[in-house]
């Protein structure tokens, strides 16, 4: 397996993108390929000691910012190292594509270069969120598609049923629509013609689910409006970042509090890690021809290579022909 | 000042409204009207030793559930205990009117019922939500909105911000519009129309903010159409309570952990308090001509009481006219 990392996506990069490449192909037994700018990727790995005898290097001198419009990674911006590591997978030159850079760019990258499979309206992004029993959920769309369509919606929730069920591994995994109340009759049009089409689908569908049950583990698949999805995901890592900074605040006040702090340390690092969203590693870019991830953007080597093997778990369970062949029955 | 409360909203209605209203003619020396059936009120003062001397009551026999359509209440429960109390208001029987019944129907009863203030396109529901240094946001609308235009998130942001200023008490709050990411470009239609009326609108407008941003103090109010404003209040809630949840369990794993609790209570305390959106007590629904607040579905004594503490202030400051007086500039 061959995998192709955008070097100059995200905070950390590159030194955090090629620490994580190194560690893959030692651990993961993968081959790597890193997109970006030749000197400096061999300069810094010099400089922290890291072999680059088994990766490939892609060189691309440009790099699309956070802030560059999404679309330039296919126009002013395609000498990119996105958009030439997107080209290499394109052209086969790797079975998977994964970068910590521009959301926005990458799912734009991901539909113009990739592709999308045929019949998917929409790419959508999706991620796993902690639930309080120590499972997960799988929330799509979290951004890709602002505006959305019932019939994208409805995409959203056979994409990423195949996706949990295969990657995740639930069987079966039961499907929710995100709304502002339970009952059949809540929300806009959008949620209306969505929950008909999804009631309809052959998925295990469940009904609506309110936000404030997400975290309880009432379903494995949250479809969503890209907005009301992105809206979910941020409160949740917000609200999570929020108290574990104002529960490390109580916990250095006093000595007292610094004593119950190192008494408890083991179970409070059981929810830190849970709720940790670094620790999620990778979100996958589904409904392009080749699995396409994305890692956040403040990714260090550890949660850069977390991404880099549930994307290898990706590749190996066929995620895109097992989307392929379900999608494909409907036409 | 003359308050009236429905005695049957909420799930510990009629006993907690009654308590509450009984605490707030004495403490917050304010009338007290009580709208229900006036058997079971009697008797349930009754049994739990509750004097009902300065109380008034408006019979009402019927009830309106959380799961009966919010039309009934203008329609086959125009006889329930929230209907029954809106109309009072409407009548000018009291100044302002309380219910921890069913949101959507205290909604369209407020709506219908008492009605909008002149030039008012929708009334909308918000709520103040904690900040980690101790603040507080106002977010608006929270759901009486699932489908907005871009002229009626502009009317939020300048209700909430009116409300903000006169019932918070922030001089010139600084509105922000809930978005997918900060830059101006981001969002749908919606979002695009309504950054550029906000920006032109006179308000305090700081741009778009991120949902992992809001617990940190970022901006007063916040603009959001109600379904995303309802994702996002719920979603923050839920993963409050999940989290206190597993620092609960994490508390009472075992002896050492135990002790850990007893050292540190009185910081997780000020924790859990600001967290518990139990005390957040009451929410307005603002746009209509007179003050109706709704408390909390799941409010207890304490919470209807700090709700009719916060009712009061509204009263008290002239919200209603405060916001007229705003939008009729306009006119």
């Amino acid at each position: 397996m061959r995998i192709i990392a955008d070097a100059f996506g995200g905070d950390n990069a590159p030194l955090a993108v090629i620490e994580a490449a190194v560690k893959a192909t030692s651990e993961l037994g993968v081959e790597m390929v890193l997109s970006g700018n030749e000197e400096i990727i061999r300069n810094t790995a010099k400089d922290n000691n890291l072999p680059l005898d088994n990766i490939e290097i892609l060189n691309a001198d440009d790099v699309i910012g956070m802030h560059d419009d999404p679309k330039e990674v296919i126009r002013s911006k395609s000498g990119s190292s996105m958009a030439v590591g997107l080209k290499a997978l394109a052209e086969g030159k790797g079975d998977a594509f994964i970068s910590a850079g521009s959301t926005g760019a990458l799912i734009m990258g991901a539909t113009f270069i990739v592709k999308r499979i045929k019949g998917i309206k929409r790419a959508a992004l999706g991620s796993c969120l902690p639930t309080i029993n120590g499972g997960q959920f799988f929330l799509m769309d979290e951004g890709a598609n602002v505006e959305c369509r019932a019939e994208m919606l409805l995409q959203f929730g056979i994409m990423a049923s195949v996706y949990v069920e295969n990657i995740v591994g639930i069987k079966n995994p039961r499907v929710a629509l995100l709304n502002v109340g339970t009952e059949d009759t809540k929300g806009g049009e959008l949620q209306l013609e969505a929950y008909e089409l999804l009631e309809n689908s052959g998925l295990n569908f469940i009904g609506n689910v309110e936000a404030r049950d997400l975290m309880n583990g009432v379903a494995d698949v949250v479809v969503a409006d890209g907005f009301s999805g992105n809206v979910a995901l941020k409160s949740i890592e917000g609200t999570a970042k929020a108290i574990m900074k104002m529960l490390k605040t109580a916990f250095m006040t006093n000595l007292k509090t610094k004593v119950a702090a190192a008494l408890v340390m083991p179970q409070l690092s059981v929810i830190k890690n849970a709720m940790d969203y670094k620790k999620i590693g990778g979100a996958p870019i589904v409904g392009v021809k080749k699995p396409v991830f994305k890692a956040h953007g403040n990714a260090d080597c550890e949660t850069f290579f977390s991404a880099l093997k549930l994307l290898k778990t990706g590749v190996e369970n066929n995620m895109v022909e097992k989307i392929e062949d379900v999608l494909g029955k409907d036409k």
